[in-house]
């Protein structure tokens, strides 16, 4: 247990991750509405949009009202999500977002097929030139990504050797134009990751590029999300992105199949009780997620805003005892 | 990693735990029915009825029929719960279940004394009585328990020293009556334990009483059902009670919407990928897991039958790939 960290960085990508996934049209004051709410949390990084084709995403169109609309808080980082050059100088152009790159791969070469037409060995021209994009918009590159890093519903198991492969062509991407990478996403995407693949996964990385800090990305599809989180916990890593309430799934109704990011307050709620800072109030959090609930019209996955967070029980509980 | 055993036994109480939480009446031989379906799967331990007071818990009156009427498959060991002599005798007369005794205790006073009403102290010649009354009936008493063992809504945090001096008195009130105990369980009732916890606390009683077997009772209320179950058997905990579909809750514990017991399905699905062997067919569990929300009639808190076991989609790939 020695390896658990004291302290946690959660990018929170409720906002993104959700509106984009859900069905209907969310008002562009509701999105905003969330994302003011999520400000007040202690949350330090916030996901709110992505700038995607209108058309295959109708959920996102309103994305720059969505940024001009939110009031911006100090010490907070909002960022963004785009997949090509016109999504960047849309993100640019707001002038109100954290804009910084990355080399995104994917070690599931039927999965880059089925999403982005192209195999491995094609992508990575596109990757360097998606560097070169970044250099002409004096952006920095300091991530790398890679999805489906523990499994993949069209190649199945991952093996090790690939994910340390593909970390290092992100790497040798990034350093050919004079980027050098400090930080890896490794993204289980497809929810296959059990802590045993997370531990040999994320282990492997380490011991082959032990300058990277590792950022797990994990689903919640297989209920594992928050056992994942805490293997990783256990080898150290520091840097987990999540999703408020859950939001981008829904075990009930009728998104079948599909559950979100692994869920930001059970995360916090289990870093707090396990004493790691994670810099959030998970009161305020709870408010978020019970908020995304309304927006959204359905139950969330998020389990702490049902049974509740334990600092309330134990506040009755001396309340109690002193009255 | 070394300690997580290679095969672990897996007691499902969904029957039980789930057909005495829930609202409304539930017919007689859809429980039947799901206990039957639970037989085929390879589960080798399923509690399957409560012999409470039907004026107290009506969904339970129907135990004798309930026992009668399922089909008893060799292998299986189909056990009841009771309460009190009285129920121990129904147990023992339908002659169709196998009946074991139990040392039951709690760590916490306030909880003891809201649904027993009585003291920690108050409680224990109530234990030796009980028993007395196992002699009386030729029941064995190998297992004790201890419920609250993790934390509770009405004494807060619970000390690692109670829990391991009634893990004592426990094993002291079975010696006084020539019963030696081999398995402790221990229950997060409440759902207040983290990963960090069940290994402070399962640690803690390994040290001290290293005679005793450990299974571990974990609710999922606050999500942490999963990484608990986790960092048990990093602590080599062998044994571990589930509910299928993640039916129950308990219904003393004094919080709505109360998830119950962590998921037989998720748990199997956990051990199976990490090459745990539990003795269960993961694919004939999913089946049993559908069936109990039909029976019950809404959504239950189980993610594996919504996401999808990963031996189908490699089965799918395999196909795929010879086709």
């Amino acid at each position: 247990m020695s390896n658990i960290p004291t302290k946690v960085q959660i990018n929170e990508e409720g906002p993104r991750e959700g509106f984009q996934f859900e069905k209907g049209v969310i008002p562009t004051e509701r999105k905003i509405e969330l994302i003011d709410s999520l400000s007040e949390t202690g949350l330090n990084r916030i996901q709110i949009v992505s700038f995607v084709n209108p058309k295959a995403v109708p959920g996102m169109a309103d994305a720059e009202q969505v940024v001009a609309g939110f009031n911006k808080k100090p010490g907070i980082s909002y960022v963004g999500l785009w997949l090509n050059d016109k999504g960047l100088q849309r993100a640019i152009e707001t002038q109100r977002l954290e804009v910084k790159g990355s080399v995104s791969l994917c070690a599931s070469e039927p999965f880059l097929m089925r999403n982005q037409k192209r195999t491995m060995e094609e992508n990575i021209p596109l990757q360097h030139q998606t560097m070169e994009m970044f250099k002409a918009h004096g952006v920095d590159v300091k991530r790398g990504a890679v999805m489906a890093a523990f499994g993949c519903n069209f190649a199945g198991d991952i093996p090790v050797e690939t994910v340390l492969e593909v970390v290092r062509q992100a790497k040798e991407i990034a350093a050919a134009h004079g980027f050098n990478l400090q930080e890896m996403m490794l993204a289980d995407t497809m929810a296959w990751a059990t802590p045993a693949s997370i531990k040999r996964v994320v282990g492997a990385v380490q011991d082959k590029h032990p300058e990277l800090s590792i950022t797990l990305h994990l689903h919640d599809t297989r209920g594992m999300g928050i056992a994942n989180a805490y293997a990783g916990l256990e080898m150290g890593v520091k840097t987990f992105d999540a999703a408020v309430a859950g939001l981008g799934g829904c075990p009930f109704a009728g998104h079948r199949g599909a559950a979100g990011n692994v869920c930001t307050e059970d995360l916090v709620f289990m870093c707090d009780e396990m004493g790691i800072e994670t810099g959030v109030n998970l009161e305020a959090l709870l408010d978020s997620a019970r908020l995304a609930e309304d927006i959204v019209g359905h139950p969330l996955p998020g389990s702490v805003m049902r049974g509740g967070s334990l600092r309330g029980l134990r506040n009755k509980i001396r309340e109690a005892q002193t009255a």
